[in-house]
This record gives C-alpha cells, sequence and structure tokens, in this order.
C-alpha cells in the first residue's frame, strides 16, 4: 500500500454510530468547525496490527468509550467501530496483498462540526469518527538499541485524577500539544522520550507509553489511579510475565526506584517495549534479552 | 449572511504564508491526518469585530506569533495573515451587505499533515492555516444580568510556566478539551464558567478569560507570568479605566480578594466583560453602570 486506509464513521441524528464507508485519504473531510481540530475535543485509540491481528482491540474499545465518557462524548457503538476497524485493518496489506507484519489501526471521535457562532452548546452535535489504518514506522531500534529518556515534571501531583477529574487525565483526548511539546523538551536535552513525574516525587508515564520496571523477578508499573493512561500493551506485558514466572505490581514508585531497578522499558501499543539506555544523560543497563522475550511475545498476541 | 466566511491560507514549501483564497465553509477541507485534528497541535485567536472593525488585530497576531514560538511552529508571516483577516471581515455583514454590530475573525495554524507513518517528526511538515469569519452570539445577557461562576483547581502552581515550559501554559493552543471540560463541570454545578485557581491558591484565570477585579478605584488582574494567557481585552479594559482615573496592577490575587472585591469580571474577546453575579453559589453584588461604560468602550475601540 502507498497511501492510509481511511474509513468515515456514519452516524445518525442521534449521534449513535450505525455504519461506516471507506473513504480517500488523500481528499480533505473535515470541515474546519469540527471540534477536533479547533478545540482537540475527542477522544483516539492505536490498535497495533501484527499480520493481520488487530492486538487487544477489545481493551483499547473499553479504553475509548471510557475516555468518551469522560468527556460526556456519546457511548461509541462498539459493533459499528468494530466493522469500521476491521474493513480499514483489512486494507493495510503489502504490495502483493499479504498483511503486512506491522500495522496500525487508529480510531478518532470528536464532538462533531460546531455552529459558527462560537457556540459552546454540546446539544445536538453529532459526532465526526474516522478509522485510518497504516503500516506501522519502524521500530528496530528503539527496541533493540533503547531509548534515552528525561524526566519531567507534570505539574500535578500524584492524586490529581482524584481532586480534579475536570482536567480529564486519564482521558486519551485529541489534545495532545504538551504531548508532542515534551517530544521536542527532551530532543533539546538530547533524549528521545520523556518521562513525566508528579510534583510530589511520583513517577507517572511516558509522553505516549507506559513506564514498567524490572527488579530481580518483579516487574512494576505506577498505579492506574495517579492520572495516567491505564496502558493496553504493559497489561499485555503483565499477563506474559506471569505466565513465565515474574511477579507484578502496580504501585507507587520514585526516582529512587528507577535507579535501584534492573531494567526499565517505556512500554506503548506501537513500539511495544524500548528499553530505556539512558535517564537524564547517565547510561544505564538494558536487557536485550528480556526485552526480545517481551516484543516477541507482544508480537505473537492472539487476543 | 448565512455562513460562515471562510479562507484558507497559502504556504509555500518552506513553511511561509504566501497568500490566501476564500473558499466554501459547508465544504471539508482539512485531512484527517492534520494535526490540528489529531493532536490539537496548533495556535489560534478570536478577534472580535465590531461593525467591520477588527478590534486589537496587532495584539492578536502578537500573541498568536508568541504562541507559535511557545509551540516551535514556523512564525506566522503577519502580512498574509493580515491579508485574509481583512477579505474574510469584510463578508461578515448583514442581509443588507453592511458591517454587522458584533461578529468575530477566529485564525488557526496547526503544524500540519502528518503522514501516515505515525511519525512525530515534525521536519518538512507544512503549516495548514485558516481564517473564519461570522456573526458574534448574543452576549447580551451575559453582559447585563451577570454569570455564575465557580473556582476550581487548575491542577498547577502559581510558578508552572517557569518551572515546567513543555506544558505549553500561557499559549492558546488547539489543545482545548480540558478548557470545554470545564465548562461541563462549571454547568454540574448550576454555573456559566469557571475560575481557575492554582494549587497553591492564586487566582489564575477563567476558561477562555480572564479575571479583573475593582476594589474602591483599583481594578486588579492577575499576573500573567502565572501560567495564564495575556489578555488583549483586559489590557484594553485597563487602558481604557486608567485613562477615566481608575489605577489598575497585575497582582498575585488569592480567594480573600474575591471576597473582598466591590465588583468582579471575567474578560475575553467575543463576551467583553462579564460582570460575576455569584461566586460558588454565593450571590453578589454586581457593577451594571461601570459594566456598561466598560462594554460600550470596549466595544468602541478603534484600535
Amino acid at each position: 500500500m502507498t497511501e492510509p486506509a481511511l474509513a468515515l464513521l456514519d452516524f445518525d441524528a442521534a449521534g449513535r454510530a450505525v455504519g461506516h464507508h471507506l473513504a480517500d485519504v488523500t481528499q480533505p473531510h473535515l470541515s474546519v468547525l469540527d471540534l477536533a481540530a479547533t478545540r482537540g475535543d475527542g477522544v483516539f485509540e492505536t490498535i497495533s496490527l501484527a499480520n493481520g491481528h488487530l492486538q487487544a482491540l477489545e481493551p483499547h474499545l473499553a479504553r475509548f468509550a471510557h475516555s468518551a465518557a469522560m468527556l460526556d462524548l456519546p457511548a461509541p457503538d462498539p459493533e459499528a467501530w468494530r466493522a469500521a476497524i476491521r474493513a480499514v485493518a483489512a486494507l493495510v496489506v503489502d504490495a502483493d496483498g499479504a498483511p503486512v507484519d506491522e500495522g496500525f489501526v487508529k480510531i478518532v471521535m470528536s464532538r462533531g462540526v460546531e455552529g459558527g457562532s462560537g457556540s459552546l452548546d454540546p446539544r445536538a452535535l453529532v459526532p465526526t469518527g474516522w478509522v485510518l489504518g497504516a503500516v506501522a514506522p519502524d521500530h528496530g531500534a528503539a527496541r533493540r538499541d533503547g531509548i534515552r529518556i528525561v524526566l519531567l515534571d507534570r505539574g500535578y501531583r500524584h492524586d490529581i485524577a482524584q481532586t480534579a477529574p475536570w482536567l480529564l487525565t486519564g482521558a486519551k483526548t485529541l489534545s495532545y500539544a504538551i504531548n508532542r511539546g515534551v517530544f521536542r523538551e527532551a530532543a533539546r536535552r538530547g533524549a528521545d522520550d520523556a518521562l513525566f513525574v508528579s510534583t510530589d516525587g511520583f513517577l507517572l508515564e511516558g509522553a505516549v507509553s507506559n513506564l514498567v520496571l524490572r527488579r530481580g523477578q518483579t516487574l512494576r508499573t505506577p498505579r492506574t489511579d495517579l492520572g495516567i493512561l491505564a496502558g493496553t500493551t504493559q497489561v499485555d506485558m503483565f499477563a506474559w510475565a506471569e505466565s513465565v514466572g515474574y511477579a507484578t505490581e502496580y504501585a507507587l514508585l520514585t526516582p529512587q526506584d528507577l535507579e535501584e531497578a534492573d531494567a526499565v522499558w517505556l512500554v506503548s501499543s506501537g513500539r511495544h517495549a524500548a528499553p530505556v539506555r539512558a535517564i537524564d544523560g547517565r547510561e544505564r543497563p538494558v536487557d536485550a534479552e528480556l526485552t526480545a522475550r517481551v516484543n516477541a511475545a507482544l508480537h505473537a498476541r492472539t487476543h
């Protein structure tokens, strides 16, 4: 394939997805009044596609629905979205028409097209939704050689999701300007990625990934009540790790835990487990063997 | 007019705006790969239009450029944007072709259309830009009767802009899901709008407005180094107030200052000065006479 595959969701007047149709990604399909484009007012998920298999599709759909609920968006109809996702996934193929080794399908739903009046009234808005599928970028170097990260203050306390839910922490929204900004800040510091830390000193998440530490035979990740995104890939990494004898734990972690860890990864749907080889400029060992096993297991997922 | 007026900016391959063309707002013009729609990765301004006059155009263009710089976007060419803005403003007319009493022009620039690969690499991206003009919604009730507000924790300390610039506080970005979320939270609490407070107890700004307090003959607003947007309309309100004998001040303000204020406003380009008539459910007096004078002065601005 040369261009990504695209399907647009069809909604009825009540905001319910009733179907989809394929569309040409090289053509414009969004209004300049769409709240995705003017306010980042919507939600998304990125699902990895391994040899034609949509990985962790149901957990992604569940998180999509959770994010939509946090934003008071209409509940996405899973059946309609699944059908569009499968239609697009089937088009992510190589020149011979065979499924690609690694692709991705991205699903997006915005609050819809605003009137020209500047009104913020969400009533009567019908969502906009689309599904995009494409060949994945090559993550080989990051998985093999590791990534350099820097710790960046997230600005929030660790309990922000409980004390200020209107800040939408834990929802995967289209308002990702900060997430992209931290990649630029990381690059300015000679790193590839960032790890957010709460103002009161707890490790949170990467800009678009979850943190996993190994110490001995135990894998640990930050608790999901810290205003972070609950990781679909991290969950699968833990399930595999338990199946081969590791203990796993959701914990309150600090930079001291990073220092004491035998191995550190940032984990996400697209890149899978990227081993961390430097933190704030200090090199650290990469667990190449376990990384390779984890990524082979993630790539081989059948759910 | 029935539909908003629209111009799309034309950029050269180096990302420089070189002109614009008018377009039909009822048609789609944005790609689903535009980073405005997928990441809220861009900046905007809303300029009020009073009887054909673009109010505070140059301060808005300066803030637009400031926001762009904070996001490492190409510097918007003021000449190209001015030309597009004027072309659109000229189309915001009534049925007789006369300028409307109150309109607005919104300008938006995103980082551009991403490749289908999921790459975050910003190199070689050409921005997307557009200018939308329309009749303003009717703000009469808010200006006359006042608005009910609630105080909401912003989650950040007052010095966040200095300690964590990668969080982009003070930039007017397209990532406004939180700003819209706080309107919903305000509505759940029976209010019209919200006023953000820092975690360490300082008054910040409204969701899309600046705070101004009057005590005696002095108007005060929060300092602009508190990770808030520097208000173009608040600046003009202060200039007018000084011209008629008020003192003005940028200050660190607390909820105690709200309690002690003789009058409170939320100030923005569209709604101008909306008097606050209740805070967290407690009614408070509205300074109807000064509000009317302020709004008359803001509407009559000639710069």
